[in-house]
This record gives structure tokens, sequence and C-alpha cells, in this order.
């Protein structure tokens, strides 16, 4: 295995060039749909994607790469070093609010999180970590999250969901203090990394998680599935992430409704 | 009536002073809930609101002043000057993300709208105007506001409305390009003003809407009852803010509801 000071230093690398490229051009030529009308795709999520990709492959050879755009490898497997790689998580926003988009790799070695990043674009921040390294913001470490319950914490559940099954979710945001819609995983994940919010559900595909994952876990942030299965980084799934005690509590809701 | 480059100027002037208070010590020392469990004020909002209403008071000896926390004067009618002041607005933001809440004042004459300021402390932004001045953010003039359809734009519904009327605003929702929600109107208006949504409903009370319906009449925000009247500036309603084209067909899709 690579080691992680490499890694490290290979990802923020290349998360600094598409911070520079991203914030001297924030504009877009062309926008396309794809699973649904507010599934959108920029030329630069492409672009940048592509990039990245190229850099991680001359960097790592051995690795694979499962990517959001699909220029990644599409294994079949976790064995190894894999990256995930998401050029704009929140492409609506970057299209229609020009803020609360980010760049995100997750590092994963033999199914397992080894490292990840996310970089805020806008607000110019690199959040970054690992289980053996902890967690950080722009090279300030972060501390260990506080466990509070649910009802003393703001949480984010993801649109498709409070459309799809609002009684449930309906139950779970009054009985916290409020429920924040931003509109990008790694924007919600900024904010859970610093306790600005405490619990996040929503149907996640592994580039969405496998960042925020991997340096969340140094701070005591977890994830399973909603049925409280290990999470399968090969497909999308319904996913609940958080701080231990209001993940349980949320749990408990759920199941109740 | 006092002009309006002294408003302006008084106005810029307190909204500095919290500015630079709120940025030096943003910690609070007591906190209390209000109507519900998520309704908050700290000791900070009633400080900063006393401090606001004494110099207004001082400046403007002539005027009423209508305040959140209830150290204004309770007017009841709109005659003449009247100061509509949220001191911290999205207090369970400043108490528990330490960031997106705004002080807000809002000028009105006999009823009118005549300026508007909202200070969105963290971001370090001032938005200020009216409609015989125009509309600014950090000295900046604001273009006038583009006129897209509801399928083109963000929104944001209201977290009490989308828990008490969810048919009504899911359908809503989904002819949008998506929801957002900050938990903090001052923050929805400064997003609505920058063109980055385009529509907001909710329950509002007056020092929730004065400041930025003051500044967005000046580049295209109108604002009516849900029921299409005109805004009672004394009590709490259901309002409908936004640019036209969106408001008209958001207005469609709940009448059909």
């Amino acid at each position: 295995m690579t080691d992680i000071i490499t890694i490290q230093n290979n990802v923020l690398t290349i998360l600094e060039k598409v911070k520079m490229q991203l914030r001297t051009n924030p504009h877009f030529d062309s926008v396309k749909t794809k699973s649904n009308q507010n599934d959108l795709v920029t030329n630069r999520d492409i672009q940048i994607e592509k990039e990245v990709v190229a850099y991680l492959n001359e960097k790592f050879p051995n690795a694979k790469i499962i990517s959001e755009e699909g220029f990644g490898n599409h294994p079949l497997d976790l064995s190894g070093l894999v990256f995930f790689v998401d050029p704009i998580d929140g492409t609506m926003n970057f299209v229609k609010s020009h803020d609360q988009f980010a760049s995100m790799i997750g590092v994963y070695n033999n199914g397992q999180p080894l490292f990840g990043a996310i970089l805020d674009v806008i607000q110019d921040q690199i959040y970054y970590g690992g289980t053996s390294i902890g967690a950080f913001v722009n090279n300030q470490k972060i501390p260990i999250l506080a466990d509070p319950p649910l009802n003393e914490v703001l949480i984010t559940v993801s649109n498709h969901l409070l459309q799809s099954e609002m009684s449930k979710y309906q139950k779970l945001v009054a009985k916290s203090s409020g429920l924040r819609i931003f509109g990008s995983a790694g924007i919600v994940f900024t904010r859970l990394l610093l306790g600005k919010e405490y619990l996040y559900i929503g149907k996640f595909k592994p580039w969405d998680l496998a960042a925020g994952l991997a340096i969340g876990q140094a701070i005591g942030i977890n994830a399973t599935t909603i049925d409280e299965k290990p999470i399968n980084m090969i497909k999308s799934q319904l996913v609940i992430v958080g701080t231990r005690c209001a993940t349980q509590q949320a749990l408990d809701v759920i199941s109740r409704v």
C-alpha cells in the first residue's frame, strides 16, 4: 500500500489545482440533465473529473478509481487502493447559486476508509483527514465531536427523502432542533465535521460519502445504511450519517413510524 | 419625514456596531425558549436589541419601533416613520452552528417600505437599499434580477410549512429546481437579492420581512400574502416572496393542490 502521507500530498495537490481553476473561472459553457431534471452535469464537472482521474492514474497507476461522471474504471470490487472522485458535488448549486458546492476525493484500502478531502470552493476551505491522522480544516486540527441528543441538533434530510417518505422524516425533523437543506453532500459533511449539525440522512452514491466518512470517522462521525447494515461502497444506498447518540435516537424514531 | 440619507447613515452605523460586537464575541451566556422548543432567545438578542432601540430612539425620537424581543414601542398603526428591528434573525443558527444568522432593520414610512439593511454577520456582508436608491451589497450596486420560471430556480419553504402542509408544498418543490433551507429569513433574503434563489414562502413576523422587502423591491422582488392580499406589517402572516414569474407559477401550483 502507498503510504498515507503520499496519498494526502497528492490529493491535496490536485484539489488545490481544482480550486484555482474553479475560483479563477467559476463559469460553465454547457449543462445537461442526467437521471432527472434536477440531476445536472456541466462541462466543468467533466473537465475537472478528467483532470483529477488523469492525475491520480499517473501518481497511483495500480489504484482503481470510482468517479461520478464515469471516467474512472468501474471496478467490481474494492480490493487494493480505491479513489472515489466527485469533481463538483452540488452541481445544481454550482449552476444556480454559484456557491455551496464541493470537490471531493475519498481514498479506501481494501474497502476501509483511509483518507478523505472535501474542498469548499467558494469559502476557500479544505477539510481532510483519516482515522490514523485525525481531521483538519485548512491545516487546523478539528477536535473530537460532542455527542448531543437529537433534540439538541440541526439535521439534514435529503430533498429526495422528504419528497418520497414525508411522514417518516417529518417526525424525525420534529424531534430535532431543525432541518437544514444545502443541496450538496460535501457542504453538509463540512458542517457535520465542525459540529454545526450532527445528523444527515439521504440516498447516497459512493462518491457522496467516501471523503466525508473517511475524515469524519476520526472525530466521531459514523454511518450505516438506514436498516443498520454496513455501507456497500459500490452501490447507491439509503444511509444515516452522524454522531452516536443522535444517530441511535433517529433510528428509533424512524423505525417506529 | 427624515431624509433617506440620514436614515441610511444611521442604520448602517448601528449595524456596523452590532457586527463588531458579534464578530468580536460570538458567544452567549444564556438561552431560553419562547413560543416553542425551537424558538430561542439568548442574552445577546436582548442586549443587541436594547442597544439598537436606544440608538434609534435617540436619533429618531419621533419614530416608532417594532422589534422582535419587545423592547420597541408596540404601535397599533404604521403612520409616520417605523423601524422594524430583528437583532439576531436565525437565533437557532447563532446558537447551534454559529453562522447563517443576520441582524436586520427595515424602515417604513406611513406603511410603505423606505429602506432596509441586512447584516450577514459571519460572511461580513451588509445588504441595504430601497426603491428610491437601489440595492447594494457592501457598497456594490446589485443589478435588477432576472425573472426566471419556477422550474429553473431554487426555492425556500419554511420548515413550519413543510411540516404542517406537506402535500401542498411537496408539489411546489417538485416543480422547482430544488429546496434549500437555511433557518434564517435574513440569510434567505440575501440569497434572493443575489439571484441565488427566487422564491421564499413562510409564516413571517413583520421584522422577518421588513428589511428584505424594502431592499428587494428595488430589484424586482415582491411579496403578497399566500392568498394574494397586501401584507399587513403589524401581524404574523403566510407570505410568498419572489420575482414575478416564479411567484405567479408557485401561486398557481399551490392553489390547485
